[in-house]
């Protein structure tokens, strides 16, 4: 079945193309800086806001006018299937995410809920193969249940664990039937409603156990991906255990968990948590764990996670500086986690928000590579940096000093001069690039 | 005596210009939407930021070079005054504002500052004519002096409020005798530090007592300018009682004031108070008291005043959507109440932080006049209220309905259709216009 | 039908009661100040969070256990009344408040609705007066459903505009009929998703018209009770236009609607603005117009409405403080618009919750009375502010002064002294107070 | 010299006393759970805020009026040193806490400043002696001069880095003279302004450089002190390094710092991060990295660090009900990192000040040692993670079980009850041990 009879392929136009459903800066077969758009982007659609959100808001039911709905779950859950990959095909984006919710009705029963998983990913794998599709990464929804009230592998009580371990397992199964790039955990509640009644040190310790568990599963079937973690400070929980990149990477060390585990780094999130997109991209960049990333945006005057398609074109294109530091993102993609305004109610939307956040990226990558290939950047660090290139500097560096030598130092080189950052004026080069 | 014999007039030289030291974006005569960018824009300088800040914050003191610096303080002070003038012209900004305590010292009585300002404002006065500047506005520093510790207007110690008169006196006697546009009233510690020990309800009669000097002062001398109050919502006080154009507003009507003031309003306050910059010139525009603006940007994760030079060109096009929308500001301007960061140190950087500005200011003019030209948001806008046109919203708008007539509609008419805003799209269209 | 069949009347039982089903600081006829304790707070129960919350938020779905869900839609509904007026009664609790839809389904018509409304307050009309229960006040639910996406009042569609009429016309027969104190106005989705699309004059002075339509009809129908706004700043619209207590007044002034409109201000809406409680009580009380108040807590690291019980003593005490020097709340009360942490899930919590809220407004009130019988801060003020009483402070509030007066005062008074406001000693003398 | 004649020693008096001179709850000698409070609480006062600091803020100029300040430089710097130990003697406070300029005048050259702390070192060391008082920590202020507005530590200038070491090894060699027992560094403007032109690699590999020279040094001279970082999230700089718990705890872990650097948490701080004051204590307990603590205050409408005296007694009572878990903080202690308001102008208000912050601990003490006996949150723990003592539980803390073990648990046990965690019960329980 074919649910956008009124949509047609999208393409690139060009940015004077004043036809919505365009793409205005993605042309994705375009090389730049020795890659296709395509390969330096790859873009990937959520199930979730695509196909199984509804409009709802903590005060108002859904609104979305969707014509997927049949008159049983599984006629609904195959007709989304069916809907989701022409969407995928006429945006012409390479790759997808889901939870296991999203693709599949739990049932009344852990069993029923993996038998629907079998026989949706049996259609999923035949569709990926018809249209040419990957799956970038799958997840399991381990919050939505009553039973995760209190986290999953941080429950209170181990048999929600065990049932976390369930939904993982299967999880990493389905990743490797359908031969996904990635598997992430977004600790949905994993964190403290209050810190009063939590045993923070146990609860971390099982996240841990609950992380080797996944390794050593996935080595065991031969499915080596990467494993994302997907930091968020709070919401729903007061806290969350992966609060920022930083504390991820402080549990992921702390447990010897890094051979395995990288970071998927969200927009919203990071400015949650007080940062920008750029700085966790920077922090997991640096730390050798940038894995993938969600894209979307939040309007800071916001405390909830409101996933909009990202438009900002400036700090999305500090964004893709860091991605392009990066060497890219590849096994992980760019992820669309934005969901269409509560008021975007028409299926044409589904389009229209997809295509302002690829454009979005495109441009900003185009701005980007100009910047790279210009050096502008690197020159300016090259310069300021340069004191540790030689003399004192390089020997701080090469680990020869001490207090000591530097005090004798420090004694005969105590009047500094202090040069300008011209940072007004570096700000307003990058907006130059911004055409 | 000139300080920057290293820079030259700064001139347009076009988007493509690579020389740090030229507009990209502003071609002060150019004329768009049938009126000069400059009479558009009408941008003023801050003697403030430009002449006395000296790069010091709450954990370290001045950083910036500057070759203005006398032998005695009334040397350095009429120096100021030329390097002033000096970048205005280079710039080729037509307007500036400045405190009292910016352009005089205060001396060891109040007669003595007067004394200062006297001998001060001649010399300005003069500059102004040679070099053919204008007076934005001016206004009075009621924050800094220890006395104002619990306010001006609003202090508990009646003295204080007398100083305070006398100061605004001087400042409108000033504003005369420069022939300035507008006088400001930023309420610096017009607020409270703890409201337990607050007299609210006397504060602010005595804050609007105040006003209704002023106003009664500038009738008296025959110089009727507009009076703006500039929102702010917290810091240096826990509280500030202009916390955001509506709370001001609400004053202003309260106590009969709206005759005679308007507002200033700011973009790092806007943040602060957990708005957007456009979001306040809206208040203001539709409640007819849209005075000026102090033109600067806030990062939004952090929390306090930084007075950043504005970068940010999708917001800043919005506002200056606003700004053709009130068919200007006339008879107020843009005034960069912007700060070097304090890495800035060099004097370039006063010109490359205010052509960042500027440019900032200039391609948002740019994209909302074409925004306008195609009547791109007007038309959503038409489109979107077009219920309120004709039949029944007609009808209410013109006050002809009662909760009962619409019950007897409603019962008719309970099968309401919702259309998509599409709001994703609008906001790529933005971008689409920020070339 | 009764539903706690386990729970007794909640007694006082005084603060070294270990019984977590007593009140250990409410005692509901012991006189303070000249007035029962019952008198001073006028508490009521929100049959929204009480009766139909079930514990979901936007990342997971229901969790409460409850045992009033019958065959039918019809019999929860009554089973909801039957155990709503035993929670009432069991708690010793006067008052309750409710939403049109709370307390009947709202069929698939308008007219369906309204009879449901019919049937259901004739049931809870016979249950307050066999149980000696009183309306605090009721409201329409004009959020929810998805005609309310862009608002009621100020939705760009006029028919939404009627329909929310006709709602609000139901809902002041019903207050008419159930003899309710108050009708309140939470203006749930009146405000802007973004500023882009929205013709703010219109929407405000469409919500001003809905107001007065309000206004004249209870006027026929001759039941002059109190119109409550409730101020929220966000959430879930990205700007609500009720924002604070001074925004709600700058409108409720501006079109004339001061005479019938008070505030209803809630703890959590006012951290959401950057304010304190206490604050927006005075802001409310200083211009006459605290009506009632919502009782809940937010925890200030988190950035949406999460309703918490209200458990925070200091701040309590700051706020039964303003409301002990407004003469108390009558008509209005304490309405405990407060909901159970999701983990809450045993119906004892519903008792349990209340009962923390109730003691710690009680211990608050003990606590802002004995202040008050002390004129601990009364003292405090009138010393702060006795420049105001006599000599040119006096003269200055008379309005006897100008600015030229004025400086020729502080020509001769310019050296100022500071007395300290010792403002740690206040708060520790506060917390002195907390026993 | 003496300087505070009008002010006794400050004593216990119980907390029904109305002298403001003394302590309601601080009762030095009374044992509690086996200790004196003296030696749970090991209070410190600061010296910077004690002694140097002058009231100012960004809007205004010092306001308190001191009466130590002498003819000269060295003058004014011996005088505080008289009052600092008069008001450690008069307040029974055994320890203090210092920045190298704190004490000293740092001269016009690196020598100077070295010759000035020896001088004012010995003269402490005698005073120590002569009022039997102990240095809690030192440190270096890094932050205030020119040199440092890049940083220190991380500073793009290798002469800042050489700067800063030899203040440290002064600072390492102060410590051991006065016998201190840590040594504290808070990284002032180790962070960046702007991520744009930041070399973050660089910047935290040489800060990690710096530390471990700093441990080869006290391994040199045997001072083994504990090494305190202190987090904060941001201000000065846009990001510090340091930013919470977890994030130093990271770079610690990282760079192999674990076994000499522990954590100064600061609750101020904490709540700028996002976070409680309890939430970093946990943190760093649970790593074994609970250092010291800096005791303040933030009202959290405020995104700057207000630094205030802490009165909040609900959540203190979490802090220190932490630190006894923590077993106490010895060798670290509560050094009262806590200005006076701006308004709090007299001498007076050090003291009220001081036993305003310390009276709030001391009463929190004594709530969470009650807590304590009570087994009140211990037995809350025991119950609700019961799950892990026995079964499968127990099997997943022993590491005997796989993903594939769980499943097959899980596949029997997927139906999961869920229990109510009560907290607003235990939220009025922990009220009702602040008595």
């Amino acid at each position: 079945m074919t649910f956008f009879n009124n949509i047609k392929e999208i393409k690139y136009e060009g940015k004077d193309s004043k036809n919505p459903f365009s793409y205005r800066y993605y042309s994705p077969n375009e090389v730049i800086l020795g890659k296709s758009m395509r390969e330096h982007l790859r873009f990937a659609l959520a199930y979730w806001h695509t196909m199984t959100a509804d409009g709802s808001d903590p005060f108002g039911v859904g609104t979305y006018k969707r014509n997927w709905f049949g008159r049983t779950t599984k006629e609904t859950t195959k007709n989304r299937a069916d809907a989701f990959f022409e969407i995928l095909s006429k945006m012409n984006v390479d790759f997808f995410c889901f939870h296991d919710v999203d693709i599949a009705d739990q049932g009344n029963s852990l069993q029923e809920f993996f038998d629907n998983l079998d026989e949706m990913t049996d259609i999923i794998k035949d569709k990926m193969k018809e249209y040419d599709k990957k799956l970038l990464w799958n997840t399991a929804n381990m919050f939505t249940h009553p039973r995760y009230v209190n986290g999953a592998a941080t429950s209170n009580n181990a048999d929600v664990f065990a049932y976390a371990a369930a939904q993982v397992k299967k999880g990493i199964d389905i990743s490797k039937k359908l031969n996904g790039d990635n598997y992430v955990f977004w600790g949905g509640r994993e964190g403290y409603e209050s810190l009063i009644n939590t045993n923070y040190g146990l609860e971390l310790d099982n996240m841990a156990r609950f992380f080797h568990m996944a390794i050593d599963y996935s080595d065991k079937i031969g499915h080596k991906v990467p494993f994302l973690i997907e930091p968020k400070p709070k919401e729903p929980m007061t806290h969350q255990y992966d609060f920022d990149a930083a504390t991820a990477l402080s549990f992921i060390n702390k447990y010897d968990l890094q051979d395995r585990f990288k970071l998927n780094i969200e927009g919203n999130h990071a400015s949650l948590a007080g940062h920008t997109f750029e700085h966790e991209l920077r922090v997991a960049r640096e730390n050798n764990a940038l894995g993938s990333i969600d894209a979307n945006h939040a309007e800071c005057q916001l405390g909830w996670d409101t996933d909009e398609f990202p438009y900002d074109i400036f700090h999305i294109t500090l964004a893709m500086y860091e991605i392009l530091e990066n060497d890219g993102l590849n096994p992980g993609g760019i992820n669309f986690d934005a969901k269409l305004r509560r008021t975007s109610t028409s299926p044409d939307d589904i389009f229209l928000g997809h295509i302002s956040g690829i454009d979005t990226f495109a441009r900003s990558l185009r701005a980007a590579a100009k910047i790279k290939e210009d050096n502008f950047l690197e020159n300016i660090l090259d310069k300021r940096y340069e004191s540790y290139d030689s003399g004192i500097g390089k020997s701080i560096v090469e680990g020869k000093e001490s207090l000591e030598s530097l005090t004798k130092y420090a004694l005969e080189h105590d009047q500094i001069n202090v040069e300008s950052n011209h940072l007004e004026y570096i700000k307003a080069r990058i907006n130059d690039y911004l055409v």
